[in-house]
């Protein structure tokens, strides 16, 4: 065993004991239960250092991110969180480095039940592979593709925060505490998995929004053969936003990505239904617009002047 | 939607239908159906240029070399291979590259009968992440720690081609057309698929030989806590090493890795059933020695002499 096989020591007590893993970590691969009567849910992903995060940060954040961007996908899907696979290259055995990684690694997959069900790890220019497993009821799916004219769209959180953090990165314009904060949106994202429940009950499509509002429901919008449109004054602004981006705060919440909140459809029917359970449940979502026949999506300002949104996202680090 | 997004054009439309792929490339995840009474069997590999292949190996074989060596795991498990993720990052858009690549990933799932159910492509150093998933009925998984002392012990093909290729990459020694021959041991592997039944009736442990028969072998008996007794007599060589490395042709047989044969014991009580099933299937494998108490490898040379193995394998290219 050479020392790039070794590094697996450092995963191989972190996971969670979960009964539906009959075989974890440990043999040519792991044997797994699927739960009778339910859709299995995989999305793989594949991040990199001045793409996906930054070298200088701290290990266990850019952990905690690269498994929490994955289970993002899933709760977009409407999917319980279950295993997790992780393909960790590396260009060298750097044990505080590794230490740090894992127990955010280990954050990540105790705060969503998963169990890390194998992995491999290679000597190589760094890069961290993610594959995530979910479940969801038969006939609970929720798909992209699902949205009709006349659904109403929803967003379940404030935009903004991460991209407003990453563009502060280049300016260094926010003050403390503000600067931590804005920062924490971007190094330690929840995926909305709270959402799931009532997603599973109400919502005709979902897409978690990574790369801004704009592009990720022009997504769902080809997905779906529809159009779309926005309230500009219902884009729900991080308060931050408001204080420290004035003249920019609705083009970065439009455009900014990697806030990791989820945009859904939800029938016109059901809406009303929809607002009481999700007062039940004791959380928020703002609705921002509404799914309309053709294509794109159009954007009806202050001045109820419409005009067409332009599908681009953010550029990460380029 | 940039450059390294559009990439996944080369691979949308490669894959083999299956109707238990309910959404596959396109969603934020893909939506998968699990036969009932089915363990679902999962292995993830990443592969690093220098490491797992060289760069100017034919990006067909490069990419055939990644999914067989990902499915072999899944044969060592009694799974019939399904799905596949694929995780590329590259460091530039070269498209004749890519389409070349594209026909390997095409060629060897087709050959296996898998869907591309995602992945996921990057802008940075060249990596292929490869995670594969299969399926066994409800107890006919085989692991690697169910071999028991007097099980024997068997190899489903010969051994030492492929390490030959790493060899003679240094010193090039052996002329055409054996050469050629001798090469596609080691870009051209193929899981040993066809062991797949007579594994679920028969085997107690099985491993695929990726690291060396000594290593593997020697990973098999740590996880059954029992020892081994090999017969160096009887450890199956192939033809071009017993011609070009006759003075090492056993010990590049026991620590030259990437055949991808399996290593498999069969309770001695079940041996003559099993071997007329391997007949009647048309197969052949080579019986190599036997399961003992204790722990670690003894070889038996021709002088009936026993030392202990070294279980040690061979680093690639480093």
């Amino acid at each position: 065993m050479n020392e790039f096989e070794l590094i697996y020591s450092y995963f191989r007590d972190i996971s969670p004991k979960r009964s539906d893993v009959l075989l974890g970590i440990g043999d040519d691969a792991a044997l797994l239960r699927v739960e009778p009567n339910h859709t299995l849910v995989v999305s793989t992903d594949s991040m990199v250092s001045g793409v996906h995060f930054l070298s200088q940060w701290p290990p266990a954040d850019i952990a905690w991110r690269a498994v929490m961007t994955a289970v993002s996908d899933l709760a977009a899907m409407g999917a319980t969180p279950c295993w997790m696979t992780l393909a960790l290259t590396l260009p060298e055995v750097d044990c505080e480095w590794l230490a740090d990684f894992s127990r955010g690694i280990s954050t990540a997959i105790s705060a969503t039940e998963m169990a890390l069900i194998g992995g491999d790890t290679t000597k190589g220019p760094l890069n961290i592979g993610v594959t995530v497993f979910g479940q969801v009821p038969f006939q609970q799916e929720i798909k992209r593709s699902g949205a009709r004219s006349g659904d109403i769209i929803f967003v379940s959180g404030y935009l903004g925060a991460a991209a407003l953090a990453l563009k502060n990165l280049k300016n260094n314009a926010i003050p403390e505490p503000d600067n931590t904060k804005i920062f924490s949106h971007l190094l330690h994202p929840y995926p909305r998995l709270d959402w799931i429940p009532l997603l599973r009950r109400y919502a005709s499509a979902v897409i978690d929004i990574s790369d801004g509002l704009s592009a990720d429901l022009n997504h769902l919008c080809v997905s779906s053969q529809v159009g779309a449109r926005l309230e500009q004054e219902a884009i729900p602004l991080h308060p931050l936003l408001k204080k420290y981006a004035v003249a920019e705060a609705v083009d970065i919440a439009l455009f900014g990505g990697d806030d990791y909140e989820l945009c859904f459809t939800v029938p016109a029917t059901q809406v009303q239904d929809f607002l009481a359970a999700v007062s039940l449940a004791n959380l928020h979502c703002f609705q921002v617009g509404t799914i309309i026949d053709g294509a794109g999506i159009q954007i009806i300002d202050e001045q109820k002047n419409s005009k067409t949104l332009e599908p681009r996202g953010y550029q990460h680090f380029n």
